[in-house]
């Protein structure tokens, strides 16, 4: 169930981050550089993931739980899932779980590949869990675009070891984006569009814009997220009717609270590479088992 | 408390083994090569993987429950822990959890690094989680050696995806190992014994040896966890007065049940190329929350 409350908070929405890890900071990053004036909550279950291994029934459950700490103990007015395993899966259910109106990944990432293709196939970069739910292939071909997706699991330690512009990870890059094509090529696709449907995968944009194929447009889904988040406050008059904004790195000044389920360590000391500003007091919730 | 049980099979012990998930299909082998007469229930705890980012008093709880379940409701008569992380900060709670004899794999690691080093200076690479517990310098300094050890997060992914005999895995090797040279020279060490303290790892032991430096012996913890095993059988009479067995791969007649929490598909996918024979029929158990 859905309302389409007013902000509580007038001019300053308060927006709720959700994902299993801190991956999901890509997503705020790009949220916060275009929405600098609103409230941001960021929560990480951390204690819980990888959410990929688990069942459907236990990601909905605690997805929900996360999105309900978001909203009822945070205010949260607007709800982004920065998380594509929970986008995949659970997304109904959170929808279920709370009043706000609620934004996923996947859906986003599909509608920006099927503006910038003209060959109508794409290909999608994510995780093992991400690639087997197919839900990037479903709402590639909802659109009217051929998807092919292939599972880069080694693209996530990559980055969490900080080697984001290392000649081993151009090289692994390389190999998976390589195996790709032919594999793109053995079913007649000319793909000219290639999405990064993992929340980690913006940190190596740089890397991938030069392994890909000349014409090969790179889709952020992070990215992706934003935007449509940015209109679906819009349409709901969540935002007060300031000019856009684009800037390229969150500012300094604009207000956001991290939350995690276990050890902030990681979390602190990686995430500041991720958000692209300092991630620190990051605060310890229980959401039980 | 420990009792010291005569094998309700009579010549054929039942023994039980561990871990958060299947890397300790390494340990099984090399117990299985040396026992091939005792059977075999194996228990991963996939659903709660991975053990590293979790609290010592959640590890305690998970672990003792796993080790309750092979002893009650697979009569395990003795038990192997093939799980750092466990070994590291549980190995107490699992041997007051049950009643019969509880074998880790981080003291024999250190014991056959002790036998095998002249410098009394050892190198030891893991998972950042079980570097973290520096259960490996707590035992390497009990024997009066010092250890340097350095986190490895890399290999285990490149082992799961199957990159074994791989460039890009010989130059992360070659990288790591490196580095801790560096690290062992800046503290005036003189290391000439490397412990593989990860059960990940033996599957890259031929890399890992054309990797380091002329001189260094490489000890396989999984292997010194299966001879301390076999030792500790012996002086509890638990194992009849056979000859010594080295096989180098388990025979395919030695009886092995698998067991795990979650999803069995991986499990059986990676299995056997631990255990180098296939690992099939796993059955999927519920230890609750």
């Amino acid at each position: 169930m859905m309302t389409e409350p007013k902000s509580a908070s007038g001019e300053r929405p308060t927006i709720g981050v959700f994902d299993s890890g801190f991956g999901g900071l890509t997503v705020l990053r790009a949220l916060m550089a275009r929405i600098p004036h609103a409230r941001f909550a960021f929560l990480g279950d951390t204690a819980r993931l990888p959410y990929g291994s688990k069942s459907r029934r236990t990601i909905a459950r605690y997805a929900s739980q996360s999105a309900q700490f978001l909203v009822s103990e945070q205010d949260a007015e607007f709800l982004v899932i920065a998380c594509n395993t929970a986008s995949a899966l659970a997304l109904d259910d959170i929808k279920d779980a709370v009043t706000v109106p609620v934004q996923g990944v996947i859906e986003p990432g599909a509608e920006a590949a099927a503006s910038a293709s003209h060959s109508r196939d794409v290909m999608v970069i994510a995780t093992d869990a991400t690639v087997q739910s197919h839900a990037y292939a479903a709402a590639c071909a909802a659109r009217g675009l051929r998807a092919i997706e292939k599972a880069c699991p080694l693209l996530v330690p990559l980055v969490e070891e900080g080697w984001i512009d290392h000649p081993v990870t151009a090289e692994v890059v390389r190999i998976y984006l390589d195996e790709l094509a032919r594999d793109a090529a053995a079913q007649d696709m000319k793909p000219d569009t290639l999405v990064l449907g993992c929340t980690h995968y913006p940190l190596l944009r740089p890397l991938i814009e030069r392994a890909v194929p000349a014409g090969v447009r790179v889709i952020d889904s992070a990215e992706a997220a934003a935007d449509a988040a940015v209109r679906m406050l819009g349409e709901r008059a969540l935002l007060p009717d300031l000019p856009q904004v684009t800037r390229q790195i969150p500012p300094p000044a604009t207000e956001a609270r991290f939350f995690a389920t276990d050890s902030v360590e990681k979390f602190e000391r990686l995430g500041s590479r991720f958000l692209e500003r300092p991630v620190a007091n990051v605060e310890l919730v229980d959401l039980g088992g």
